[in-house]
């Protein structure tokens, strides 16, 4: 009988070629593995993920399940698989689940930050979440092209050919920007994201704040969707997943609870 | 005729052994005088530091200076060497000095911080400055010893024999200790710091607070100087390089008029 365990993981992209396993690269799913078959004696588990992140894209709530032939209390899980794992990935909690629940099929939304900052960060250890990227001249321009995201739509034009194979139509529900002293964090909640979305979400407003895209452009994005669609991809480095929803709470509602936790500049 | 330039410089230790420049290893001198060979066509200058800090200590403001053979603007410097320097080195200041200004040997003082955690941090982009240790449990003891250390005193007990011939009776002007949620934060402003003073006070002081080291004995390391003296050396990863004091301000009242930037966990 499987004892299966949630796990929330933060992570530096930086360090990792990614989510996903690879032979011969270091990879979140990679580490995680590895550090869990050494704390069990040798126990090859697969760890799912509730989304494969790119390369340099970091989370703060990743979420993961596994699956243990015994049971582990949590504590010891958290505890055991941080002793072994590099500083960059950070178990921050585990919970015993039920086999019912499962990491990206159980999974109702998600939340992703892209914090753009129009400088480097004078000190190291801020802004490692930061990209830096051309200054906008026109944050009115880029706010309401940022409004028309939200909602139901055909997505297809912010993902490319080779990822369009799986349904393009998603729910964003919520969009919104905060302006910070150098720059713009932008933050997106919805059901699920394709392939670079966001970062070809935010490479595509940008140039509207910059004036390097029409409304009009902008808007044939949605209205005439195609993947592959000639749009900047904002870096990697920005890139956030803050956190993954599960039933059982509003999306909302644990927004308002934790408003603060998605504005923090560190 | 030199033009000689002050640069003030952040970096993240863990990326280098240390400031020093060494043939084949990465150092934060070694960057910098590569970055300035590049951005000037190849001057081979010398980049003089206040300290040389440790493998895996950080610095917020140590400072340096280095002489050109003609005049670039400071905001050239600043740009032209963060284009050229890695993310964990940053030149945060570039100012032209008289050639009187020499960045050791005009240095009043310094501050160094330690921040002690007893837990690693749940999100890996925080507590990267901070160092993991057993916690202690006589916070008032902890105290009572540090108080000790404030005044002028040999200081040989907290340096090794290898690093003793210089003078070792140097000035604590200040030293002073702050809870953190999971820790301890530990400031030290004095004339001059021997090679691993900090991080050996450090050592010392934690095990006064864990009653792993008596009151009485902590006091015959001042008492009784001698280098090399049986005492725990902190991690490298909790100590930073905040600040470096030049003739022109008084030491106490550039830390009144800037305390909140010491006690920043980040």
């Amino acid at each position: 009988m499987a004892h299966r365990t949630k796990l929330t993981v933060a992570y530096l992209g930086g360090s990792f070629h990614g989510w996903q396993r690879q032979r011969d690269r270091r990879t979140v799913q990679g580490e995680l593995e590895r550090a869990l078959a050494v704390m069990t004696g040798g126990l090859e588990a697969a760890i799912v993920g509730a989304g494969r992140t790119d390369a340099g894209v970091h989370a703060a709530g990743q979420v993961a399940h596994l699956d243990l032939p015994s049971p582990i209390p949590p504590e010891g899980i958290v505890r055991g698989l941080n002793g072994l794992l590099p500083d960059e990935i950070r178990v921050r909690a585990a919970a015993q689940v039920s086999t019912d629940f499962h990491a990206r099929r159980s999974a109702r939304g998600k939340l992703y930050s892209y914090r753009a900052r129009w400088r480097p960060s004078p000190l190291p250890w801020l802004g490692l979440r930061c990209a830096v990227v051309q200054p906008i001249s026109d944050l009115r321009a880029l706010a309401r092209a940022a409004a028309l995201l939200a909602g139901r739509h055909d997505l297809a034009s912010f993902t490319v050919p080779e990822a369009a194979d799986e349904p393009t139509v998603r729910t964003l529900h919520r969009v919104w920007i905060r302006g910070r002293r150098d720059g713009l964090d932008l933050h997106f909640v919805g059901d699920g994201f394709l392939r670079y979305q966001v970062r070809r979400m935010v490479g595509a407003l940008l140039d509207v704040g910059r004036g390097q895209l029409a409304h009009a452009d902008f808007e044939r994005l949605l209205a005439e969707p195609r993947p592959g669609a000639a749009i900047r991809t904002a870096p990697a480095r920005g890139l956030t997943l803050e956190r993954v929803f599960y039933r059982g709470t509003s999306l909302l509602d644990e927004l308002a609870l934790d408003g603060r936790r998605h504005d923090d500049d560190r």
